[in-house]
This record gives structure tokens, sequence and C-alpha cells, in this order.
């Protein structure tokens, strides 16, 4: 398959805060794009903009060469795809399917494999970036399942990100963006201790910023999030609920390759926390509050 | 006291690994720099180059305007300040005092007023950096004490390093430097964790640093750190044992101030760990053994 803008169909499941301006940026480019969500209000700008609305995700997946999704929750993967509405039971052979959703690794290698079975390709690439990147094509793509395969996607990923990365078999992408979404957990709690503690000692923050954030210290957290902290800024960038859905998985997976992660399970459970205090909606660096409030 | 090259004479106790850079700035830009280290042997390079030796802190402190301290742990801080053959009790009134050691922010306030009372002023500047950041002169200072003492010393602080930043009263150094050291810490513990998981994944490492150390999980230990874990150098830019006294001040201090700081605690219990299978000398990158062994 070659896919060309203009020539190729793209169908596009899932078009939420990130999923809208991801299927923007192909209309843009002058794909041929056929959308299906779940509310479908959120879909009339695209609609508006000239993408196709279908009523099921199988219908998108009987009308497109390649069917991108960006969904919720592993559940909600599971179900657009092994559903009996979804697309390996309605897709044409051949297609391929490209699931952006952060979701479970294991998850993504039993797609590749029931998709293979029907001749319908599969690729997991889960993003980064947050719906900033989304907005601005700025995304970090990792991906994985067959290489030729993502070979043949990759102009159509372009569309979308700019750091885009082939990272082995089928759930490699998924594994990468664990990777992530790990190092992000051990670092967040790292950030908020460092800034409950300024703040319990006097000091002024944002000046302790200063002296830390240029060096051995320094982060994409510390240097973006941080500074939402002192300002009490708790919108949600990332929501704290999404988050703890990612952990969950990582450690899952981590748990079924055996492998012991104290940190990771320290995030996790503060998370819940905060969670449990109904700051689920919130943005992951609402952290900081569960130092504040209970110090 | 203005202070000026070929006019002051600054003391420099503790010439180990950072301060042997630090005090050959100062005698690079001009200063006339008196010497004092626990091993004679260390300080041989220095004198070569034109510090004079002497044999106690005492003696040291009794010579010069400004005394820099560079020691090991906050036990040396009290002894080099408030022994007997200490600063405080044998420099001249009206000197300053810096010390750049990373110790206790209550050691630092308690060395200010023991200073103020005999008419020795005394700054805690901390640093960080790692022996690079002293060789070539980029040192991030962060300084606690009286401001105009601070302005007083700013010109020799600016030959070793390019980020001095004022935090504060007395202690404020010291406690600018915890909130440094707790958010390495808690990065550490997710940067390990992030890489022992694509290891188990059977992800290629570098490629997953690709994909995730531009983003939002990018920070100075990722890009840094973690390409030296994945090349089994534990070599010391920072030492496991400094980390650990580092840690164990900090989670003084912030028990002291009554505020619970889980990750802190696990990163501390980590590296305790660590060190107790005989790594206490490797670099802070060795976390990742305790990963890599206990799996």
């Amino acid at each position: 398959m070659i896919i060309e803008a203009g020539k190729t169909v793209v169908g596009f499941i899932g078009t939420g805060v990130m999923g809208k301006s991801m299927a923007g940026h192909l209309l843009k480019a002058g794909y041929e794009v056929v959308i299906y969500n779940r509310t479908k209000e959120k879909a009339q700008d695209l609609i508006t903009e000239g993408a196709y609305w279908q009523d099921s995700p199988a219908q998108v997946a009987r009308k497109c060469q390649v069917i991108i999704t960006m969904v919720g929750y592993p559940a909600d993967v599971q179900e657009v795809y092994l559903g009996s509405q979804g697309i390996i039971q309605n897709a044409v052979r051949g297609s391929i399917a490209i699931d952006m959703t952060t979701s479970s690794p294991k998850l993504a290698q039993r797609i590749f494999r029931e998709g293979l079975a029907k001749g319908i390709y599969v690729i997991d690439a889960p993003v980064s970036g947050g719906d900033v990147g989304a907005r601005e094509a700025k995304l970090s793509i990792m991906a994985g399942g067959d290489h030729t395969i993502f070979q043949t996607v990759e102009p159509i990923l372009k569309v979308m990100g700019r750091n885009i990365v082939y990272q082995g078999s089928a759930g490699a992408g998924q594994h990468t963006k664990m990777c992530n979404q790990i190092a992000i957990a051990g670092n967040m709690v790292g950030v908020c201790e460092a800034m409950a503690y300024a703040k319990h000692a006097g000091l002024d923050s944002a000046t302790v910023l200063r002296s830390i954030e240029a060096g051995a210290a320094g982060s994409f957290s510390l240097s973006n999030l941080a500074p939402r902290m002192l300002a009490n800024n708790y919108a949600p960038g990332f929501y704290v609920k999404h988050f703890i859905k990612d952990l969950t998985i990582a450690l899952e997976s981590a748990t079924e390759m055996g492998l012991q992660m104290p940190g990771l399970e320290l995030a996790k459970s503060l998370y819940e926390q905060l969670a449990a205090q109904g700051e689920e909606n919130s943005g992951t660096q609402a952290l900081f509050k569960l130092y504040v409030a209970a110090n």
C-alpha cells in the first residue's frame, strides 16, 4: 500500500481533545478523513472542516485503508478492536490500523495477532506531548509492530508528530510509553517534595527554581509544572485520572515481567490518594496539594 | 570590606576534588590563596600553583579576610567552624567565612549566630554542578546569610560559578540545596525504574531514550545518567555515599519541619540498600544495579 494525501482514505475513531487535533492535521494535509466518536457533538468541528461522519467503528473500518484509534482506556481499545462491531471483524483485508491510545502492551500484542489472522495489520503507536503537542503537530510517537507496515504509515504519522521512532515488535510502542510514564511518575514525586520542602523552609520557591532548574535537578516537570504548582494552577494539561490509568498499566505490566518498582508503586498510591480527594480531573501537578494539605 | 583580586587574601579549607578546582580558579583570578587540607598531599598541586600552605584551619582563619570551606560531612563543618581550632574561635573580627559544603541548614544557622557573636560573618553557599562544574567554573551557587555580606563576597563566588543566587537568611542556601537533592532523588528512582522496565520488556533502551528524553519525561538525569547505566558505567560523577549524606540531612530537616516525604524516604532507603551492597563509592547512577540485580 502506498499512502498519499488525496488518495488514501483515513479513518479516525476517537475525536476527543487529542484526536480532534490529530484528525484535523490529516484533513489539512489533504487526506480524506472518515470519523467516529462516542459523543457526536465532539466531532462537529471536524465534520464542518470536511470529515465524513460514520455511526460506528465498524462502518469506519469498512470504508478505510488506514484506521487510526485514539480512545480512552484499554477496555475501550479492546471493544473498538475486538468487539463484534470492532475493527478486526469489519476492516477490509490488507488494511492497516494504528492504535495511538496509551494502552496495555499485552493487549496490543493480542490485537496484533488477531489482526494478522484476518489479514489486518495493526501498529501500536501511543504518543506523548499532550494536548499542546497534538495541536501543534509536535507529538512524540513511539511505534511497535511490523517494521514494513510502520514504514508504510510513517507519512501519516509525520503529519501528526515530529519525533517518530520505531521501537520494535507489537507492544513495543506501548512498552516505550510506559517507560515514559514511569520516569515522569518518579520525577513528579521528587518535584512535588522539593517544592513542598521549599515552602516549609520559608524559601521563595521561584528563586529556588532559578538555582536548581538549570542543573542536575533539572527536568521538563520542574520547569513546566512546578511554576503551575506555585501559582495554584491545577488545570489539566494531563489529567490525574489518565495518569493513574497509565501507572496501573505500567505496574501490571511490570508485575507480569517479574519486575519490582517501589517508586512507581508509591507514585501510583499517592495519585490514587489524590484522586480520592476529588482531584481526578485536575492536572498531574495537583500532586503538590497532597503535600500542602497533609502537612 | 571591598574584595579585590591581588589585595584580598582568601583562605580555602578543604582542597579535595571540588575544592582543588575552586581554589585553583581563585589563584588564576589573581587572589592570594591560603590553604589547608586534612591530607596535605591532595593540596600539593595548589601549592605548586602558588597557594600558601598552613597547618590548621585556625592558622588559615587568622591570616585571611575571607575563608572558604569545602569539607565533607556536617561533623567536619562543625569542627572546622565551632571546634577550638576552628574559624569562629580564631578568625579576625570582621572577616567573612563561606561554607560551600553541602551541610545541615540548622548547623548553618547555628554557625551564623555564633559567628555573629564574635563579629564574624558567615554565608552558607553550597553548590551544584559536581566535579565538572567545579573544574569549568560553572557551579550553581545557592547562598544564605546576610544580604550585604553576600553582595560583598559575590565577586569571589563569580570566579567559581555562574548561576549565583541569594536565597535568603542563614540556612537558606543549604535548604535550597536540599530542594535540589530531593528533586534529583525522586527523579533517579523514576529514571532507573524506566530503564529497568525497558530492559525487562526487551526494548532497545537507547532507542527508548530517543523517544522519551525530549518530552515530558525529559531530565538532566535521563539524558546524562541513563546512558551511563546502559553502558554499565558506574564511575562516580557524584558518590552514592555523599548522596546518602545529603538525603539524610534533607530527611532530618523535613522531619523537624513536620513535613512527610515518602518519595525521599524511599529513595534514601534504596540508596542505603545499594551502599550496603558495597556500592558507596560508585556514582549515583549505580542505583540501576539494584533493579537489575534484584530482578
